[in-house]
This record gives structure tokens, C-alpha cells and sequence, in this order.
């Protein structure tokens, strides 16, 4: 059973606390471990690389190849079924169309006092993509973590995916092929990661690592944070489904369930300010639970995680929203624009009845790469941004320099830097 | 004696690559006593904050007072010598200008299957700014770290610094004051940062944490990415001149050691296109040390860490430069700007004979706050994104639904998704 909380009960206000601060993120230290391998490939690359995927994947890469070869990318797209191409091909044109436009413009001008300052957009000179083995391998991953990077002009695109017992996903390659990835290496785990940081022999190192990943990898990243840039620290997903009693309870409980099918640690919330649509929706989710292949899994979530909140007027709703800062937020209700006008903090907001969260996993164009955890009170989801970087610049002339040169020569000696002062006092 | 290589020298790719990979970085280990002192401040809060406070700053802030109150602030300010009064409000009235045009504007559009789609940009609700105690307690970080947050629109600001033995640095308080930083609290270290991720009973808890510190606060920021935003990893601090024969050998010398007074582990690199002026210029680097009242520290930086490379045409210089990738790049040249363009990595570039870079640490408008360590390669200077986050959004409607729902349903089944799948078909 989910939690079912009303605004209008005198213990809400704590219980909404609890669960704005419920935490679903597993605790499992890999920290130590993690950290031995990232030394060890350091220390000893491919030799520490191959140890390493014999021992996890079960497959030697001296014998199954260490990257696919171009041949078998080529051919993975043309054994796709030809409904399911041309998915994935209008996926990409419109992901790739949506990032594009985030591209940022440079900027240049001079001031008043005569000083030309502005700022220069480049992309970085290559990115590392983890792309998970087995059950989580999606193909529309690959397409919303590679495509962001070649439309911010990342020349060079290095994915990296376990291949158990030597096995690769024909999907996953299909998409790596379509976004336009450059290399895909067997490997995977927090070796890949020091991997595409540090470089090896084989491996040429990279300037940023994005994609999902197991606890492992998320540690990798975290403890490379710095060597390397990295999209986010990601947790599990969630929806907040804001829905009036206008709605078809079946199409809710289907949003709910979409979120729900990802993970046991996946989190569905309903606000609505009718109890019997409430009722209704929560009959529905049962009913379609029983008939989904993956409804052990949304059981799970749903029980464990989910929650219906039940309120006087769903004008009331937007601070509670900004509260949970969740990472997708549908609004199935009649003046969607409005409300989305109340709210500081969420991922990515779905606006209106026919715009079921899904729809932005795949085809819309926004990225399906954000912020979970209340995380998007701070972050962003993952754009052409991360794969580019801002160098400002400033130009003076002497008599621009003569303008705002003494208030730095009274700054630096404050400070006690008179090598700073100086630098500018013998120009002036 | 600083590092001198010759681009044309048959050793030169061997030791120009132990420069680019020579750490400056000290490697202290402080990760498990951060990790003590973060996670004893989150169960014990306000107690904790005080134990720390007492053994390391030894004050007692029940008596000294948690925060610094505005009036004290005010009295700060208002007690300042006119003349530096006057260039702390010349660097505020710059920064603020430079930064508030760096927030990035809404987008929205409608395509022609008839989604409409874009992004709205919100700031963080709370900030916390970091401000070291003691020597490297500077009013120019203050206003660097302070203003981009409030040109975000951050409505609430909170700085922690650190007042060994209860000792405020007036400057700081004032430069607080000028950039309008709402609260002052008299906490410092790794119990600062995690006070400002958790909050405690007497402190709120913000969104992004910025400002520089020790190798506690350091590491304490990197455990605590993820609760909050971060502003970056920082290392020492660097500059990369380039400089042909025309230039005054005191001015560049000058330049380079603005750099090197920083500390120990600052490296100061220069590239020049003539021998003799490379000696013209060590020659002054030599002279001024004598002089300089930071010289100690500034001998130890060039010794240890400078670097004199003469090359036969300074046009070979900018693939090295890019390796380099470094925080400040000045360029006292002829053309500055054509040899900008051919530079893709660089934290802030300084173009031209009358733009030292220390114009950039105080007064010129763009941020001081820039990547070290190479980490230019991905990453850029402090600014007003770095307190903003971006909410994608996406509405269709029926007919746009019908148009590209179907790839979605067909992807999400690929994906052995069905939820995902039967959230679309149900509304098709």
C-alpha cells in the first residue's frame, strides 16, 4: 500500500517532512574498493583493465576484443527491425535538434571605461559515455548521452559498456551508431571509469564521463570528479503527477506505473484534490499491476515508495512541489502553464493530459537525463552544456588600464599581494 | 632556478610532458576525518558546530556570537579608508554588470509535429560562500563568490568564516556588505560546509556551496556534492605569458610574479620566441624577488614550479598552450586576438601588453574564480549558472501525441518497458 497522507490532517505537516526527506538511495560502501581499482588501472592500465574483465565480465579482451569494431556497429543497425529504426532515428533527429539550440553564444563588448571583456563557448576535446550491461542497457540512454555531446562538437566520443561472458547489446549499438559514437570499448565498472579518466595504452583519456551506472561507477565518478568532468550523482527515479478528477484515473495509474516498473527504489506520487479520484486512481494501479510483466517490480516501488496526497485546492500544491523537487512533474490538469508558473524546483515538467512523462524518455527532444533526489532545487538535467566549457577575456589599452588600474593597486596591497600591485603600478 | 626548455631541444616532448603532468597538489589524507567531522555536525548539529569551533578556533560561539551582526557588518564598511571604500564598490559595480549579463534567457518554441518544448532558468533559493580566515582572507574573493549569486537571483546568501580566537578580518565584513551577503556566521572548516549541506537548528541549509578553502574544506565540499551543488575542485593557482622580444622584461617579470606570491605550489610559466629575452626576463624575475615583501614565498613558487620555454616561432605555441590548459593565459603580443583563436583551452585569457592578469583578480568585471590544474579543459570560471538550474519542459496535445507516441511505444517495448509503453498507448 502506498502512503495516503490529506493537507488537512494536523499530522501533515510532519509526515510530508518524512517524506520529503526519505531517503532511497542505498547505503552500500564500495567507496574502498572502488578506490584500490581506480589505483590499480592507474598504476597499471590495460594490464589492470584486462584483470579486471576477466574477473567481472568473465571474458578475456585480448581474445573477444577490446572495442567493438566498426563492422559490427554498421551491422547491429541494419539488423534492426525497421519499425524500430526508424523510432530510434526520429528520436535522434529530435534530441538532436532540442540540444543543438542549447549551443550558448558567445559574448564580447567594451565598456565605459574603454575595457573589451566577453566570453568564448568551445566543447571539450573528447567524452566517455558509460552505458550499463544486461537489463539496463537502453538504447534511448545512449541516444540522450551521446547526442547532447556531438551537437556541443565533442570531436571525439568514447562509450564504454560491460559485455558479460563477451555478450553485447544489438540495440545499444544500433543507438551508438545512430548518435554518431566514435569508439565502443568491452568494458565496464569502475575500471572503465579510471579508464576513460586516466587513459591507458589502448585507451586515450577523456575530459568529461557521463551515463548511468551501478553504485561502482557512480563511486568512480565521484571519487574522479575533478580528474574529469561528470554529468551528475544520479539516484534512483521518481514522478510527482499533479491530476485533478478530470482525468481518466487509468491514465494516471499508467504515469505512475511508468516510473514505478524502473526499480523497487523508484518513487510515484499522486496530488489531487478530489479523495474519490484518488480512490479511483489507486483501484486502477492495482488493476493494471496484476496484468504488467513488470509488476513485481512497480509492486515493490509503489508499496515501499509510493504516496497520494490528497488536498482542499491544488493551488496549495506548488510549495510542496518545490518541497519534493522531483525530477518529473506532470501536470494533468486544465491550466497546466499557470501552475508550472508556481514552481521553483523540478527536473522536467510535463504539461498537460496527453503528455505522459514517457513521451520525454524517448521521442520529445529534452533530455531524460535529470536531476533525482531534490537534487533539481540545485542541478540541471544533462545538456550540450556539460560537454562545453566558457573562457572569459579582457583586453585593456593604456588608458583603459590608467581607469581601473589604481583601485586594483589599492585591492592588492589590502590584501598584502604587492607583486600583484606591482604587475600593474609598472604599467601605469 | 625555474624549469628552462627549448621547444627545438631533442628532449623537449619528454620533459614539456612531465610538466603538464607534474602534481602540484598536495596529497594530504584528510577524507576520513572529514568524513567523521560531516557526519558527527548532521546528528548533532549546533553541538557539534560549538565543539569544533572550540577546539580549533578556540572561541565559544554562545559567548562571541554565532553570527556577525549587520551592524558590525555596517560599522566594517563604514570604517573603511575612502580610497579602498571606493575601489571595493569600482570591482563590485564591475562584477555585477559582467555577471548579471550572464543570466541566460528562457526558451520556448513549438515544432512542426506540434510539441512545444523549451527551457525556464530559476536560481538556487540559498547560497553559502566559504571565506577563509586569516592570510588568505581576501575582500576580492568575497565580492567574486558573493555577486554572481546575487546576479543569479539567489534571495538568500550565507556566508562562514571561520574568526580564530574570535578575530573578524573587517575587510571581509565589508566586502560582505558591498556585495550583499545576508548572513555572517563565525564557523569555519569542514563543520562549516556540512552545517550550510544539512542546516542545524540554527542554520538553514543552502542549495551551492562556493568559495575556496583548506584541504579540509576542500574535501568536505567534494563528500557533500551531490546534497548540494559545488562550485568546483580547486588547485593552486597558475599563469601561462606569452611574450615576444617587444615587451618590457620587468612588466612580464612583474607579471609572473603575481602568480608565484600566491604560494609555494603556484607556478608561473612564460613563452617566449627569444632566448636573450628569456634571460632579460629571468634577470628581472631575479631583481624584483629581492624587493618584494612576499619573496619568500614567491621564490619558493618559482624555483619549485616556474618555467621559462623558448620556441622558435611563438605561432607553435598554442597546442601547447592547450596541453597546459591554464587558469590565466596572458598574451602580450602584437595580434593577442588572432592567437586566442587558435586556443581551445584556458580558464580566463588576458589579451595584450596593458592587461595584467591581476586586473582580472579585482577589478575588471569577469570572475577570478577560474579552473586550475588542467581542469580548463572541461570545466570554467565561477559565474551566475553556477546558482541557476534549468527546468526543460514539453506539452502535446492529441494530435501531436498521435504523431510521435507511436515511437515511443515501440522503443519503450524494445527496452522491455511495458508501463512506459502503455502510459503512451493508452491515450493514443
Amino acid at each position: 500500500m502506498p502512503l495516503r497522507l490529506d493537507t488537512t490532517a494536523p499530522d501533515f505537516a510532519a509526515r510530508f517532512d518524512a517524506l520529503v526527506n526519505a531517503r532511497r538511495e542505498a547505503d552500500e560502501d564500495v567507496s574502498r574498493a572502488v578506490a584500490d581499482i581506480v589505483r590499480d588501472v592507474r598504476e597499471r592500465g590495460d594490464a589492470a583493465i584486462a584483470d579486471y574483465t576477466r574477473r567481472f565480465d568473465r571474458h578475456d579482451l585480448d581474445t573477444s576484443g577490446w572495442q567493438v569494431p566498426a563492422e559490427e556497429r554498421r551491422a547491429a543497425l541494419e539488423g534492426l527491425a525497421p519499425d524500430l529504426r526508424a523510432a530510434l532515428e526520429l528520436a535522434a533527429t529530435r534530441i538532436r535538434a532540442y540540444h543543438a539550440a542549447q549551443r550558448p553564444a558567445d559574448s564580447e563588448s567594451v565598456d565605459e571605461a574603454g575595457v573589451r571583456m566577453g566570453a568564448r563557448w568551445t566543447p571539450v576535446e573528447a567524452a566517455g559515455l558509460y552505458v550499463p550491461g544486461g537489463r539496463a542497457a537502453y538504447p534511448s540512454s545512449v541516444l540522450m548521452n551521446a547526442i547532447p555531446a556531438k551537437a556541443a562538437g565533442v570531436s571525439r566520443l568514447a562509450m564504454v559498456t560491460p559485455t558479460p561472458d563477451g555478450v553485447v547489446n544489438p540495440l545499444v549499438l544500433a543507438a551508438a551508431e545512430i548518435a554518431g559514437v566514435d569508439e565502443v570499448w568491452r568494458i565496464g565498472g569502475a575500471q572503465a571509469i579510471a579508464a576513460l579518466a586516466y587513459g591507458s595504452t589502448r585507451i586515450a583519456p577523456v575530459d568529461v564521463i557521463v551515463g548511468p551506472g551501478n553504485a561502482w561507477v557512480a563511486e568512480a565518478k565521484r571519487q574522479l570528479y575533478g580528474v574529469v568532468g561528470i554529468d551528475m550523482v544520479a539516484g534512483p527515479s521518481e514522478i510527482l503527477v499533479v491530476a485533478d478528477a478530470k482525468n481518466d484515473p487509468d491514465w494516471i495509474a499508467a504515469d505512475l506505473l511508468s516510473q514505478a516498473e524502473h526499480d523497487p527504489t523508484s518513487q510515484s506520487i499522486l496530488f489531487t484534490d478530489d479523495a474519490a479520484f484518488a480512490d479511483a486512481v489507486a483501484s486502477a494501479v492495482e488493476a493494471q499491476l496484476g496484468r504488467l510483466q513488470t509488476g513485481a517490480t512497480a509492486r515493490a516501488s509503489w508499496d515501499a515508495n509510493g504516496a497520494i496526497i490528497v488536498m482542499d485546492r491544488l493551488e496549495a500544491a506548488p510549495p510542496l512541489v518545490d518541497r519534493l523537487a522531483p525530477e518529473h512533474l506532470e501536470l494533468a490538469i486544465d491550466d497546466p502553464d499557470a501552475f508550472f508558473a508556481q514552481v521553483r524546483h523540478a527536473g522536467s515538467v510535463f504539461l498537460g493530459r496527453h503528455t505522459p512523462e514517457a513521451i520525454g524518455d524517448y521521442v520529445a527532444g529534452p533530455n531524460h537525463v535529470l536531476p533525482t533526489g531534490r537534487r533539481a532545487r540545485f542541478s540541471s538535467g544533462l545538456s550540450a552544456l556539460d560537454f562545453m566549457k566558457r573562457t572569459s577575456f579582457i583586453a585593456l589599452d593604456r588608458a583603459s588600464l590608467a581607469k581601473i588600474g589604481p583601485a586594483a593597486v589599492a585591492l592588492a596591497h589590502a590584501e598584502g599581494l604587492p607583486a600583484h600591485a606591482a604587475s600593474v603600478a609598472i604599467r601605469l
